[in-house]
């Protein structure tokens, strides 16, 4: 895609400093605020624009009320050979699930897997960030968080859990991997309010209304007190089943961290009180167990992508595929493409915090 | 539910000795026919049809034919503190789940937690068996494996995904428990075959056509060379993820344990080649985290089960519900109600093998 009258480009080195400056303007740790940026970033380049410079804004909110500590360092409270419990200390998400991640990496090195769980921490971007930086070092991650409740539980008319998403990724031959980063949610808000401004319907199984009832109308969940529907939409098509993930998930993070859970989540962007979220990240050392892993990984995933597709236009695509294909989109385009309209309001941000706007290619 | 024209009602008792006389009688070693048989007992005690009395066959097929092991032992190929390879040496399913997930249990008491991967499995029966054994112990427990293919990822025609699923249990208060035990596919074959018998059309996302399009009709499916779609059903409600999830055990079992995996694992019922299926059993100890779990999950079940419902008389469950209320069933019945035609088979079964069949209640 060639930029339009609606999108500029951006390299990607303007991208990562301005938001380095503008978190170092709201008063973070420089080092605190670079991890940061490195999340958002990566987020832009992957694709998934609804976790980038979209959320900038709330973390420097968080850093300016106060509401996310802007220095010091996580702890360890317990530890074992292969776990670790530690304390975000109220740190911006990406500083407790780097040092949480690094800490499941050494341990899987060690003991062959490392499995670390933290309460205290702050939305730390997207979950795929914490999986890749296992995958990084050889090994394979899993990340996942509890997040503001958004979602019904299968026959539940009220929203209590939050679209908590889960990563894995694992190392193939050649840089080649596998990364799944999924919401336990069929989609996110941001999704329905996309086919809520086109005026268009939904398809059964994205969200529900106040009644508890799966709705084609967007505006029952944006207006009318509706909700998300978790993955495999009503009961008859397996929702009790996304919801058992998304439950999973609250356990492996909030209740198993000691943070918040369930209902217990602050309400999305609400910057009234600590976030104190639970999440939880593991590295596997696949040497652990039987040699050849990355070839067998890379053979199965050829395998499927080159499954005869229904549509001939639409390939059989592995998990992490249609981020690569950005990614590459991206380097080809010398820069991120982005809405005029989410630039516009960088540019505000940029003005606020006194920091130089972002340069378009 | 009182028994009518169609159905019988089997002590438990009966259950569970007349599937160790028949192994027995097929040359199955003692001891690991009465561990086939605990498993296939309580799948039928907790509700799961499918997995218990009714697949008996199968596994005295498998003995008899030699294409499983009748005795041996399953031998630990590679371990670290937290990790171990094991090989089933093609013994029966249960047999080796039982080694590797008490193998995970030991780990996890030493060091937090304890991940083991098998090679050379066969048939285990219901996956939450198996994480069940570790909430015995306390701890939250986990297990997968794959399977036979029957199911398309996401844009394919083929099927060449089983319905791999995946089981976790955590322990609340009071022996209250949440247990998750779930196919990756939308829904499994035998709810499909059961629409056509029923000559109803089944709902869009169970299956897909030999084309790769989502159908409405069951013979699609059972009869025109379509299968099963992975949990979310088309990629427009979130199939990929499904997929994704089917991918992700296919990859904790059959590659990393260098087991079969995806298409290359044997047909549905064939008994021309052993399995060689791969699993995975993790056991984590919830005290190397924040002390109070039990406490907070029984609080987080207690609020989930208190949620105001849609329907007055479906009331919000817990994954593990259903299965607690078939259990109190069944023991205020004082047997497990079977169909009629069942019991007719294992009668046959029971000539067969010259077994004693199954006493009615």
């Amino acid at each position: 895609m060639s930029t339009d009258s609606l999108h500029v480009q951006i390299p990607k080195a303007e991208v990562l400093k301005f938001c380095e400056a503008c978190m170092q303007s709201a008063g973070a740790n420089k080092d605190h605020g670079r991890q940061l940026s490195e999340v958002l970033f990566a987020a832009d380049y992957r694709g998934h624009f609804s976790h980038g410079l979209n959320r900038l804004p709330m973390y420097v909110r968080d850093i300016q009320a106060k509401i996310t500590e802007k220095d010091g360092e996580p702890q360890i409270l317990k530890e074992s050979a292969g776990t670790a419990w530690v304390d975000g200390k109220n740190l911006l998400g990406p500083v407790v699930g780097n040092f949480c991640m690094d800490l499941a990496i050494k341990k899987a090195k060690d003991a062959g897997i490392g499995w670390v769980v933290a309460k205290g921490s702050n939305h730390y971007g997207i979950a795929g960030w914490y999986s890749l930086r296992a995958l990084d070092q050889g090994l394979m991650g899993i990340s996942m968080t509890n997040t503001s409740p958004l979602s019904a539980p299968t026959r539940s008319k009220e929203a209590v859990l939050g679209t908590n998403p889960m990563s894995f990724s694992a190392p193939g031959k050649d840089g080649d991997s596998f990364v799944l980063d999924m919401a336990t949610t069929t989609v996110a808000l941001g999704k329905i309010e996309m086919q809520k401004r086109k005026n268009e319907k939904m398809p059964l199984g994205w969200g529900q209304g106040a009644d508890g009832v799966s709705s084609e109308d967007p505006r029952d969940v944006t207006d009318r007190g509706g909700c998300l529907q978790p993955l495999g939409g009503p009961e008859i098509t397996g929702g009790y089943k996304g919801y058992g993930l998304s439950a999973l998930v609250e356990i492996f993070c909030g209740i198993l961290g000691g943070a918040h859970y369930g209902p217990n989540v602050r309400k999305w962007m609400s910057t009234q009180q600590e976030a104190d979220l639970g999440q939880m990240f593991a590295a596997i050392n696949p040497a652990c167990f039987c040699d050849g892993f990355e070839d067998r990984l890379s053979d199965f995933m050829g395998m499927l992508r080159g499954l005869d597709p229904a549509e001939a236009d639409k390939p059989v695509l592995v998990a992490g595929d249609p981020e690569r294909q950005h990614m590459a989109k991206v380097d080809k385009d010398g820069g991120i493409t982005y809405h005029k309209n989410l630039i516009t309001s960088m540019n505000e941000l940029a003005a606020e915090l006194k920091v130089t706007p972002m340069k378009l290619l």
